[in-house]
């Protein structure tokens, strides 16, 4: 199926997280130079970014972030910079790209449009209601199977992608400490509906999402105090995941994963996070079972008014747990604001 | 991973719908010549069947089912004679393939083995309670993503492996009318676990399971008087499959669809199905919501009860609706007595 996209409908938010992001741009160019790009900068990054000429950008740095959100508390270093891309954006569709991935090739050595699959799934219904076991029915060549009812054909509208990752595959760190050398070169090609009321955790990393709809459930409110720069420590991309399906189940919007891959290179060192407290790996044990059991009133109609809820959820169930949860709930409050307010100011 | 298959825990069942089963048998048999076949002729078939020499099988004709059986009212024609070889069987596990399909070959030519793959995804963990998105954790060169409670990565015991086709894809006749040329060559390289609560229509045709464990709710059960000798006009194996789901997710085990593919061959006019009434759509819209919202008392533990407790609900709730389902909910009874015969002769 191939839908035109316009160019003024997306943004493409980068993380950039090193000061030269030039071998990225130039990987994508062919793909992003006809899109806008809001770059930006991790805080704590000193060093000068260097962005090469001839892409339509704008670039964020820490003392934007300090101009147009003042003295809000949240926290948008490292990996939660891309936060504020999704912030200021005023696209109706967003896509994520971090600044280590590239773009895949196909068996003849064309670059795979990851922009272009991404907005297949979001422009295509998502079937949350029954599970489709010839994948995506939306997909080319694909279709229902036989069984599945046509009243459940017309699905729900698509409001989150999130692609998937060659290479270096999405582990946690004791994974990787334990499987240092294995690299994913599982090219399995298919998108899927998440199910109803399944959860799973996302990756900002190659992603894509219906902004308005959305993009207020998706936000950087879980930090631990242990956090380092590597990806397998941030638990707020995780936490943003759950809270963003949640909501889209509630509110009956689709989520799916699959395609499109990216080519992520490896990075960080796993033994080097397993020194710190990995602190993480038991909170996710009360986080997951916190967002299942999560129930949304139907009086609420819109994403802000659920994070708002599920705020409150947070620190009545998981604050009596950890600290951090009451400091999430925090985040997730402020969130809304800041998001009420730059939607206000838009119209 | 590998495991090693005892070639006396498998059975293989082949529902025979058509005299000459040896294109099909040669074309497996460097797969299947290590294991025992249950070989079920289609009770409406008349002529005899030919069967090349040096398999280990057991051929079971009409006259069989008589003795064996004597005066059940199940329906065993058509594709659904492939449930007498369930209830025979004494194995731990059955892999129950058509007669109209054939191994898929690799890039190198070399054939892909079936039964292995069904029976990796049998031996191995599910895991229904949180979406992996790297697809299945425990097939080779894959593991959880970050992000997945370690307290779940043990899984539940996977008891159904439902596999896919390529060349003809699963489609309804409705669809195949619309499609006639399509054909399915998208090999997605995945298994998955169909997560908890959702809802899915599996295939018979290339397919394994626990037998002791599920085989009680794999039925023949739902028959309409037009049905014909298509595959996409028979209604029980979706019904079947929905039963089953309903009943794995109540007893916490696993249900996996994916790989392995198997080569199906076109074959059927969906016209003609057509222009019969086509009274199987109608009826989908029923059983989908039907089994979405059965819920089984705890204290059933075994897929015989839950089997009888989903019957007196079909009564109740989808008997007013059509008589057919009185009829399936009165099958659905006379299977369980039957399996338990069976169970208690073999013990």
């Amino acid at each position: 199926m191939f839908f035109e996209i316009c160019d003024n409908e997306v943004d493409i938010v980068i993380a950039a997280l090193k000061p030269d992001i030039t071998t990225f741009l130039e990987g994508w160019r062919p793909i992003f130079s006809r899109f806008h790009l809001i770059i930006i900068k991790d805080p704590d990054l000193e060093a000068d970014l260097e962005i090469p000429t001839g892409f339509d950008h704008q670039l964020y740095t820490k003392s934007d972030m300090e101009k147009i959100i003042g003295s809000s508390p949240i926290n948008f270093s490292g990996h939660s910079c891309r936060y504020f891309g999704y912030l200021i954006s005023t696209k109706k569709y967003i896509i994520s790209i971090d600044d280590d991935c590239l773009p895949v090739k196909d068996v003849r050595g064309n670059l795979i449009n990851a922009i272009e699959q991404h907005m297949t799934n979001l422009k295509t219904p998502a079937t949350p209601f029954y599970f489709n076991t010839l994948y995506d029915p939306f997909q080319k060549g694909s279709d229902f199977v036989r069984g599945y009812p046509f009243s459940l054909r017309c699905g729900v509208e698509c409001v989150i992608s999130s692609g998937l990752w060659l290479n270096f595959a999405d582990y946690d760190a004791p994974t990787q400490a334990v499987k240092p050398h294995e690299r994913n070169s599982r090219y399995v090609d298919a998108v899927i509906t998440v199910p109803l009321r399944a959860m799973m955790p996302v990756s900002g990393i190659n992603f894509g999402f219906r902004r308005e709809v959305v993009g207020p459930a998706l936000l950087p409110a879980l930090h631990l105090k242990t956090t380092g720069k590597q990806r397998w420590e941030a638990l707020e991309d995780i936490w943003s995941g759950l809270c963003a399906k949640v909501v889209c189940d509630h509110l009956k919007f689709g989520v799916k994963t699959g395609l499109p891959y990216v080519w992520r290179n490896a990075s960080g060192n796993a033994w080097e996070s397993l020194k710190r407290d990995w602190e993480g790996v038991k909170l996710v044990e009360e986080i997951v079972p916190f967002f299942q059991s999560v129930k949304l009133p139907k009086t609420m109609i819109i994403a802000e008014d659920c994070v708002l809820q599920i705020a409150t959820l947070v620190r009545e169930r998981l604050g009596p747990v950890d600290q951090v949860f009451m400091l999430a709930a925090d985040a997730m409050e402020e969130w809304v604001k800041l998001w009420k307010t730059f939607e206000s100011e838009r119209n």
